[in-house]
């Protein structure tokens, strides 16, 4: 049973589209509420909104690895509201929310992007299934990692929907990207509240899913400096194959830098504008099918 | 006779293209180079490229007032920054350059857009139908500014071209835009070139250009908060007509807000995202055809 569930937005200040639909629903609560369970909403990150940057000292969500929330030295705006945070919805070792949604936005061409961990409950992954029953177009991005050793906000939540919608540049709201987050934020109430009460659809068998493999870095210069282009026919084809001997950059002398791994690669958050002072130009994914596994009781 | 060509990038720094076109062009001067007059490159803002920021302390594309860059009380980032340029490339007064192109981004869907100025030299438009003679695609913006009180950084030079190309988020460096500007940039030099040998190509009479009108602003809440978004409707469609009943914004309570002139008009910068700080959610124009004067001697 899902009593409590939680929607964040504005983790990051300047994917502004989270902030503006918990505006929406403070006008209009009825949208995020149904019956079987109370919805908080959340503004992650105020000043980083007001600032429109993705942070002001750190980001906030990298912020939330058990060792840094109980970490008394820390003393950063987002290390605190990853504390308050942590204690309005947490704490990660023994959650007060059953349920969390974090809104996140991207400059590339991903669509919806649903992200999934490794040590999720089946639920995710039937909650997910749903959604892309829903929406077809739906990506399930996938990560090897832990919960319990993950940096993110939606960590401290033991079943969770993280999800990512773009294009959209930062510091932009845009009609369309709003709509689509929002309905995919309706789906998974949805779904919350028919598993309350008892009336899940059949569920999937098993999901495709995007499992993330290496980040890819910009060409640089002497200095350090990025020195290549992510190449037009690269650009925009996030989830879409990339084999061997496909252009992955322009260098700005001219010269073009291939891809060279035999085995066919998805790249994800191509050209994402937040990943730029890291020097990443974009990550790899591989397709697989993951089993969901219907003995476990949600 | 054009004997000195400055090329500015940077002018905002999280608008890269310019930053990362002038990196290109170091490697390959001959790229920017013709016999006939010198080309002098500039970065403009390296601190807010740095930064990734439009600004450090001050719009440094506002900061081009004759009274500003004499007012020795100005100590701002960006209003020395302007000071410098001022002597390098100026002074505004009786100006070192002939020619000066400056290259911006917008996240408007305004592709190639060149912004002209009333009381421009003749050059100015019979460069600009050259342009668009070989790219049709071309948008010619016309303010009825003179240049004299006007403060942009184009405006210190006799003789310009302002280039606005988008949709591209701020931070991000996209291949065609890239290349786009790129190709601008050659045809603004094949032309000074050809005129300087005598060799201008037959000038067209006159040219279509959207007339600046008006600034729209967001709707706001009672707090002075943004509480509409830019319709989907309109969302991308700059240069096209805009009709009375059209929508304009959906409000975050969900109710629609609708253009109420009689007269059609082109809206230009929707959803920019360097606007939202003055709450502007679009510009408004009018088309009209603009004679060129070809008795004026060049």
């Amino acid at each position: 049973m899902i009593n409590r569930v939680a929607i964040i937005g504005g983790t990051h200040g300047n994917e502004v589209t989270g902030t503006y639909l918990l505006r929406r629903w403070a006008e209009n609560p009825a949208e995020i509420s149904r019956d079987s369970f109370t919805t908080s909403p959340l503004w992650a990150n105020p000043r980083a909104f007001s600032e429109n940057k993705r942070f002001v000292d750190v980001d906030l969500n990298r912020s939330f690895l058990l060792k840094e929330l109980n970490d008394e030295t820390i003393h950063t705006y987002e290390g605190q509201r990853a504390k308050a945070i942590n204690e309005c919805l947490g704490p990660k070792e023994k959650p007060a929310v059953d349920f969390l949604i974090d809104i996140h936005t991207t400059t590339s061409n991903m669509g919806v992007t649903l992200v999934l961990f490794d040590g999720c409950d089946e639920y995710d992954f039937r909650l997910a299934a749903f959604i892309k029953s829903h929406m077809p177009a739906v990506n399930l991005y996938f990560f090897k990692d832990h919960r319990e050793d993950l940096p993110y906000l939606v960590s401290i939540a033991p079943r969770r929907l993280a999800l990512e919608i773009g294009p959209v540049p930062h510091g932009v709201l845009r009609h369309d990207i709003f709509q689509r987050a929002n309905q995919v934020v309706q789906l998974a109430l949805d779904y919350v509240h028919l598993l309350n009460v008892g009336s899940e659809p059949e569920p999937a068998h098993d999901i495709e899913v995007f499992v993330h493999k290496a980040v890819v870095h910009f060409p640089l210069d002497a200095a350090g400096n990025i020195y290549g282009i992510v190449h037009r026919n690269l650009q925009d084809r996030d989830f879409t194959e990339l084999r061997k001997g496909d252009p992955l950059f322009m260098k700005l002398d001219g010269g073009i830098i291939r891809f060279e791994e035999d085995q066919v690669a998805y790249p994800v958050f191509i050209n994402e504008a937040a990943y730029y002072d890291a020097k990443i130009a974009l990550s790899l994914t591989e397709k697989a099918i993951r089993k969901i596994d219907l003995s476990v009781g949600l």
